[in-house]
């Protein structure tokens, strides 16, 4: 299993940011073809003290190849032009492959 | 349900780093009271190009407070004290909360 992770550090509004977040985006990557799962995470704090994050998104895959082409499809590319234009200076996106513990 | 996450930066030695992460820090982690899942993913790559995150590792708890009991249990501490001792500087946990999309 694969996740599209999406780290979002803090925005300077965070309630428009979550109205946007949830009622837009969300909708818009939750169409991606071959997505198995979104599970959403908003950050509370830290143990260590401060954070700059402020939601933690993952989208689950059944393979790289699925997660690459899902990005390229209509609806990733949509989702894409999306989130640059809300969030282009807050997200960071990795890949992570799912290990057995 | 509440996640604390653990977010790993590239380490120098990423096999000394995994064996170290995988056969004793995880099940150090694993004793925790009230954890309820451990989710760990390593970072592939990411499609914006570079990334300094090398490994993600999530820990379910039913609530904040029990998440919050888990650090301060004997097991935690524990845990705690192996953590700062192999990846202090290269780690950022935060807490956060599952949110319905």
């Amino acid at each position: 299993m694969v996740k599209l992770i999406a780290l979002y550090r803090k925005p300077e509004n965070a309630e428009a940011f979550d109205v946007h977040y949830f009622d837009v985006h969300a909708p818009l990557a939750g169409r991606m073809p071959g997505l198995r799962r979104i599970e959403v995470a908003r950050v509370t704090g830290s143990p260590m003290g401060a954070t700059d994050y402020h939601l933690i998104a993952e989208m689950y895959f059944d393979s790289q190849e699925a997660a690459v082409a899902a990005l390229g499809s209509p609806e990733g590319k949509a989702a894409g032009k999306d989130l640059m234009g809300f969030a282009g200076k807050l997200v960071h996106l990795v890949f992570a492959e799912v290990r057995p513990v």
